[in-house]
């Protein structure tokens, strides 16, 4: 089973690399550009099918070691599956 | 409107940080994980409403700033509307 983990700076936290990055694409031709948040994404296979196992496995991996959880928030979502939200 | 922009490594181009992530995922207890692939994520408020003008300037974006073409791949998705792949 495949899943996407996406991690973001937390809503209140500044975010200086989304704030750069708005800047830039400003300087490049797009003004109408409002805001940027600037995250990962994680592209994980599983060795299991189970949706609930998979969720509660890519929840602890979240928690242990893909996102500072202090800062950031995270997503989950089964590729071409259901999703599933923290 | 919002969008949510994905970068990926090309699948045909070695993914050490994927990689490294694996591996650390096996050792702090995670040993079903197949395979890891890291990229990037942004979420860009555009400025715009009109679905078709959003999806050609972020793809110009991507192809002028936020993406390397020549080892990545970008994927696109309006958030909360219709979805685009390149």
């Amino acid at each position: 089973m495949k899943a996407r983990v996406t991690v973001y700076p937390r809503r209140e936290i500044l975010d200086p690399q989304g704030k750069a990055i708005r800047d830039a694409l400003t300087r490049v031709g797009f003004p109408g550009v409002d805001d940027v948040r600037a995250g990962k994404s994680f592209e994980i296979s599983l060795g299991t099918e189970d949706l609930q196992a998979a969720d509660r496995q890519l929840r602890e991996m979240c928690e242990k070691l893909l996102a500072n959880t202090v800062v950031e928030d995270y997503s989950l979502e089964i590729l071409g599956g259901a999703g599933a939200q923290p």
